[in-house]
């Protein structure tokens, strides 16, 4: 059998293919395999289909706006949501990123606003409460015209701590502080909840009627 | 309950956002969920590395090069493997992508050149013949300096039908025809194995010791 000598081509045939699966493997949840994939589809498709990807990340990245009242992502000053006067203001809703805001307008049960904190506090990934959007927070609420904060963060650890946190800034003003409601999900068999959630399930009861509404 | 025109807005907040999710949608295997958390994944990187991602993706669709001899993917008008003189290139492997060339080329068991057709024919798919590189395999052929074409595709349907196009084409020139081994897996258990392939493993059995060798 021939030496190693003879197989001296490097991984890709092409430095341009390479780079272009280094970039996509940075992508979350995408290895170098899938990322090969998304490059060998790309070569296939036109140039002005490609360029159409490659730009509309760039200009997304480049020009997005983030709302200054609730710091959710947005295309003007004010979002949509915040700028509306059908909505009641003073009800804020306070959730990690955009895709709860986006996961709680689906449900068509809220019409306050939100408060995108822009991630939850981790001192695993060097995430402090300076990094999230909690000093405009407490200005909105500093206005005297916010109610109730509604804080609609994940059930985990970090998501305690943003809670804990959050309380601690906002039992100095005169407002009306709920969480989320936590439960067994509609559709879920009590045998297969776990404790903490069954136990929480069974102090927090509601009375039949509104089991389904908002508080 | 209010009704449903309070909530006017549309599922996302942001048209620049919009536009990247449908792009990166368009990618193989990648849904909207997924699209969705890759595009809020770049807006929290640097400018810098978005449009690094950006223009590594338009800059190898624009300026990519395919081997005049083999249609491999590559930088340079002969590939690495067509230009090197090492190779031995009276053997022809056929193969359908360039992944396959990767792949084989990473036994470090092949020492001949390559042929990539680009697909495989997919009357399903609306491929035929003509929009694969098989008339500038026939060309190679013509020169008579081509010894052997080993056909190493696909497994399937498509491959076959490939294989049999390829086979009635390339019957016209005196060259051996041979098409990569069907087997057992190494490591795989024959109770496992489907009956196709054990029975083609005990029709196409080979001497004990080349076992693991190219014929």
């Amino acid at each position: 059998m021939q030496s190693k000598e003879i197989f001296h081509l490097q991984s890709y045939p092409s430095k341009l293919l390479e780079q272009a699966v280094n970039e996509l493997a940075k992508l979350p949840g995408i290895g170098r395999k899938t990322a090969l994939r998304m490059a060998l589809h790309l070569l296939k498709r036109n140039i002005p289909e490609v360029e159409s990807l490659g730009n509309a990340v760039i200009k997304m990245r480049n020009n997005i706006i983030y709302c200054s009242e609730c710091r959710n992502i947005s295309d003007q000053e004010l979002c949509a949501i915040c700028a509306s006067p059908k909505r009641d203001h003073s009800i804020i809703c306070v959730v990690e990123d955009i895709r709860d805001v986006m996961a709680i307008e689906n449900t068509g049960q809220f019409s306050g606003v939100y408060h995108v904190l822009g991630g939850i506090i981790s001192p695993m990934e060097g995430i402090g409460p300076m990094d999230l959007h909690i000093e405009t927070l407490l200005t909105r609420v500093a206005t005297g015209k916010v109610i109730e904060i509604i804080l609609a963060l994940p059930t985990t650890i970090e998501g305690d701590t943003t809670n804990f946190y959050l309380f601690r800034k906002l039992s100095a003003y005169n407002i009306k502080l709920t969480t989320i409601a936590r439960g067994i999900s509609i559709g879920d068999e009590l045998e297969h909840t776990d404790e903490v959630t069954l136990g929480r399930s069974i102090l927090n009861r509601t009375a039949y009627e509104s089991g389904l509404a908002i508080k």
